[in-house]
């Protein structure tokens, strides 16, 4: 029998808020992701950051994201039927994240709503948001995730 | 004198795509990708992702619009006017990708509009598409980005 996970489909309820954890981004983790994928000046190159709009290196919102699932995956996807995701909707990246700030991610469950062509699974529609150390919000995604049913 | 661009806001066409190239993933990269942002097991375990409905590791979908992003970067953001972005919509992951999956990247320019508060920017609207090497769909995004206007 396989081993019950603690997060089901079930599990979520409508309006349930949940606090996923904090993470400090440091400069090096910043210029290293977005060496990989994002080489843009204003997030690899001081120099050409400070003369930019930013004023300073900032952190590609592809990262704020990543940063943003590790934190969901670390606080209860690993522990839940997740089975994926379809995509998710109207990413904002309200303020610029930069090195030594210190993000804290939240989600808040939109909707629940089982298959209705497979009957082991339901979709969650999640709002998860990104606040820095000021209390800022800095990034925001309406998130979409598909959940195995808990085994009767 | 700022050295010129090759692109800026005036460049963009409506209805312009753009190929931006092709990149072939490793099961090194995705597991490397998924080990720091997304370590579900169906990304970063090979025997319980054979177990998951995928039947093998899958690359996350932040690794898989990360590495779009790249592609973009190489082709023309590195050499555009580019001011960052607000954000993106309509993720859609269609399709697993798997280690050995070649990406070909385009990106199909939807609407452009000048900025009505700073005049010396504009919004650019795009629609973003990885196919596979079986000519598959992968995965989409709407993109948005601020662009410099060319100097006068």
């Amino acid at each position: 029998m396989a081993e019950l996970k603690k997060w089901y489909f079930e599990d979520f309820e409508v309006g349930q808020a949940i606090e996923v954890g904090t993470r400090t981004v440091t400069e090096e983790e910043i210029i290293d992701f977005a060496s990989k994928f994002d080489p843009q000046p204003f997030h690899v190159d001081k120099d050409a950051a400070e003369k930019s709009i930013y004023g300073g290196i900032i952190a590609s919102g592809w990262h704020t994201c990543s940063m943003m699932m590790r934190m969901l995956v670390d606080h209860f996807l690993r522990q839940s039927s997740s089975m994926g995701s379809p995509g998710v909707d109207e990413i904002r990246w309200l303020k610029p994240v930069r090195a030594g700030d210190t993000l804290s991610v939240s989600t808040t469950i939109l909707e629940t709503r089982p298959s209705t062509s497979k009957p082991d699974r339901g979709v969650v529609m999640t709002q998860w948001q990104a606040r820095n150390q000021h209390g800022e919000l800095v990034a925001t995604v309406k998130g979409m995730g598909m959940y195995g049913r808990r085994p009767q």
